[in-house]
């Protein structure tokens, strides 16, 4: 029975009190909250007895064996590392943390410790994600040779979601004086990882491109700049030399939520569709990769991402997607936005005439 | 009533002749072949009675307006060149020049000589991509932001149109030694021109990575070194600043032959697809976009471009696609190659240790 | 007669204060330090009877007309602003931000201000360097072909400074924790502008590399990481499309402190040689170019950049090198930065094996 | 004694056949030349007997150990290649091949036959850069760590060496068609093995920038199409982490034909200077690294590349540079190609309007 702490009470906290309380062999015993009003709203919501108003206490208190990292993007790394130095286990909301050097500091401490750690990609949990990587190690598809990984979403032109323009939610995913990484933070981490996990390898090579376009008057709402980008799009190599593109944009008029992952290899291929809800996985294979038949493949359901973390803590056999994976998509992050700041000052005109 | 030689008669030939015995206001009047046993029968086939066994003596003749350039890819340049001087019209398959340079050249004389002047992008016979193109233009979409195109073939893998490990007309595709550009060079000049076309916009950046994979003992089969690229992805830029990705393969495993360009604006988003035989747009647009819907479009039959071919040799306009179009293409081309050309020489170990 | 704040009292602000004591028509007024005793002492050294603990306490006083801002380089920004705010004119020490969108607001902000703002450059002091531009706008040389700009230190080889392995004044420098931003952002940033001023031009183009050497077990000493710059190296374009390199390094063994710029054009070539203190101009042209003769050039003493601030308070008209240029230089600096992240990222082995 | 053969009779031919006839232990035997007259000059001026009108008769004659291969660049490939099919020595001028993949597979053919195979970098016969390269290999100056090698010339700006406008041993040096690339290819070969071989390390990272000016109307005089590199710059990298510049100009106005290399290590400094006549060398090393003083090294005679291979073919062990050397530095150029192709090709304007 693993004891976990919430760290943070916001919306995404909910999602994973109401998880984690659903999770075998789990008990919430406590949160942390810096607001006195909301931190005894989520007690009671989640019948929390234990209630913090800051981390220092909760450690000094200490009933606790896990945690749940849901705070803002960039407190991540100094909780999570107090958290590590206190010997808790922890599981951490995605980015996991602002830069490649601070994750790589994470994953280091948190094996250094032999702490249970792990992020939350919640694309995990989709059954045709999980059957087609199962699929790719059984050699079902030989070896990949070219992919195409995608995700979808319109609610810069669509108003399905709300109406960006007015709404703090929607535009502070629009600013990085925000915190915002813009599209490729928001979800371009998510089919990073769903490219990579879906094929069973490892990035090796991303060049990338990054746009925001002019979306309103001086490029500005209110108080915020809207300048974090709108598309990311990238060509990748995986390991074995497979080459592709992993896409993620806000401007796919037509598409709420869509993720897809189209691998192909020299003895079939395999496409994976989900928009967080459900998914679906279709495979062309044997006779049929001379008849181009696909066929829809049978999904049976998987644990989530908490059920793999609560499990994790009671086994001591650390989960996925655990810190070093979330360091390397990290990493892929930092590259993408190197390559664009060099591109961005390189097309920059100089500020001076010659005197 | 246009007057065509037919300046060279093997496969691709025989679907010109074809293609413009069934044009209107056309007539075939003579046709160049170095073989003798091959002219007369290609002569015998298309009741063609002006033969020759080379394009001086047929130039010498001159009884013909216009010429429809089948002759390997190397030989476009020289041919034309010497056609342009002589004030012929000239139909070109693709690609127009084996480099920018020659193809920038190549329509420069063509524009300052006035004939009229085109190149073979068959895919523009796609009635879905002309009526995308078309909406495009109509403001259906708003302005474009994001883009897909795609060239999926996998005859590395399947042997629905036979086994390149032993038939030299898919063996000569995959060796530079015999000509081949590759994917890229092959069906990547088609896939660049669909998206470009469909989008109706120039392609104002790219970055590309190919990759050319083991696929024989010593990379070699016979007489074919196996070094030419069988994957070819981009991310590519519209002039309007709009993101994307253009690629093509010969690995997508399910897939027989199949373009695809999905286009995505302010107001809508378009899907054209084809095989090459049949075309199919789908659009949403309107009040779907805050619902997600599609719908099919109708598209009626569009003229090939053998028929404008003849129209505009027939009136004087020139037609689409034109020289100047198939050099930009060949910008790209080039782009690709010299960008792989920097990574793989600079990817090679230095040749000598430190004497 | 213009009224001077001293904004910062450490030993660059000893360097100022004796400069401007010295420059006509300027009296130095007051001073700001947060340091009681070092704000006495510095009071008491320069005989400055107005002493402020802090800056707002000085506005508010607010009887001086300029300011020398002297404080550590990543306060020029939000001081500097303040004081643009207050009508003050700025004399900013290099660098003038840590960022060149911060650069540029605070360009942007003097001049919509109207206020003198100037950065010092302080090799701009050099004779032979403002003699050589002369020549350069006078057409003695034609126009530029070529040229090779260095910033020659070897303080992490050489002794005769100082050991950098034991003191601070050093190790901070070799440590981006500490604020350094290595070699290039050190005396970097002086030799692109030496070179951009001399040959009276702009640098349109970069292609930089930046190289730190193992220097300490784990690369560390005490607090210190040792993670900055030691050589910077950038091949470069200037606006007529001259090419050249640019270069600054620690590591120059047999070299204390030497900038050399060589500029070659169409009708001549130049040699301006400083180590700071003295400097030399040496030409080949006329007749010369013929017989590869060079002479050396007089040239006389120049103001300094402490007395064309006074003098630009005092006239009311902006001197040189201004925030733009700053700015400008600082565009540079960043793009070296993207492009060995870029770099460095790309090489990074992929954190995880796939799992 | 050897008994070599001098293929090809050109001004360069006068140089070899001079040097080797002052070579220990060698003999003329015979020279090729197609021209019959040439032939005849040639073998009287030097008192050559055997003489052949073409490479076959003379190997099918066969009374011969070596080859000096005097022939035009793009001759080297074919003609070594059949030489080393014969078992004969060769001596080749350089470059040694036109391509990278070319001049590998010399360098492999020579090394699997066991022939003796060098090529004629000149200025390894400075006595500075072979005692420099010593003084490395010895520690003198302990881990190099920056560097600068450059190559100056001013044909384009002096009359010194006559007038590039109207003379065609100078004009066909500026034109690609007429087998020129440039100072790149004419004389940046040297400096990149000056550079490589002076520091006693491979070269692992360039990039470069090349760049040629207008410099005649419609860059182009008589047949000659002006389009040739001028200028190339590159950054670089060595072995160990060591980073500097390597650069080759024909606009330095005031110098004639300077090397330098100047290489700076963690315990001294040197600096190599030849005009290809005389060479000299200067060293700062033990305590005067921190008073900054220099010295000047003797440096004695050391034997010719023509004495050297004529040593090797005596002594049956190879000798330097060999042809694996000559590929390497082959790789340096291609790479400075491909990217410069790369970066023009992307700088080009799309050829087309959207039609």
């Amino acid at each position: 029975m693993v004891k976990l702490l919430i760290l943070g009470t916001g919306s995404m906290a909910v999602s994973h009190a109401t998880n984690f309380q659903a999770a075998p062999d789990t008990e919430l015993v406590a949160a942390v909250e810096t607001d006195a009003a909301r931190r005894e709203a989520f007690g009671k919501q989640f019948g929390i007895e234990n209630l913090f108003a800051d981390l220092e206490s909760a450690i000094a208190w200490g009933e606790f064996d896990a945690v749940a990292n849901v705070t803002p993007d960039a407190v991540h790394y100094p909780t999570t590392m107090r958290l590590i130095a206190a010997g808790k286990h922890v599981f951490c909301e995605k980015p996991l943390a602002t830069s490649y050097p601070l994750a790589l500091e994470m994953a280091d401490a948190a094996e250094a410790k032999g702490i249970i750690n792990m992020v939350n990609f919640t694309y995990r949990n989709s059954p045709a994600l999980q059957k087609a990587r199962e699929l790719v190690r059984s050699g079902a598809i030989g070896d990949i040779r070219y992919f195409e990984a995608s995700y979808l979403q319109s609610w810069l032109v669509s108003k399905a979601w709300g109406d960006w323009r007015t709404e703090s939610r929607w535009l502070w995913r629009l600013s990085s004086q925000h915190g915002s990484k813009g599209v490729l933070g928001d979800v371009g981490v998510h089919i990073v990882d769903f490219a990579s996990f879906g094929a069973d390898t490892d990035i090796v090579a991303v060049d990338s491109r990054l746009k925001t376009f002019h979306k309103a008057d001086g490029d500005k709402i209110g108080e915020y700049p809207l300048d974090a980008n709108d598309s990311a799009v990238m060509t990748a190599e995986f390991a074995n030399g497979a080459l592709g593109t992993i896409t993620a944009t806000r401007f796919a008029t037509g598409h709420a939520n869509d993720l897809t992952l189209r691998i192909f290899g020299t003895s079939g291929g395999m496409e994976v569709k989900t928009d967080g809800k459900t998914s679906a996985l279709r495979i062309c294979e044997g006779p049929e990769i001379d008849t181009f038949g696909w066929e829809t493949v049978e999904c049976p359901p998987v644990p989530t991402t908490y059920e793999r973390f609560a499990k994790a803590c009671n086994t001591g056999v650390n989960g996925e997607p655990d810190f070093r994976r979330a360091a390397e998509v990290q990493r892929i992050l930092d590259l993408c936005f190197a390559q664009e700041a060099t591109r961005a000052l390189h097309a920059a005109a100089p500020a001076t005439a010659a005197e």
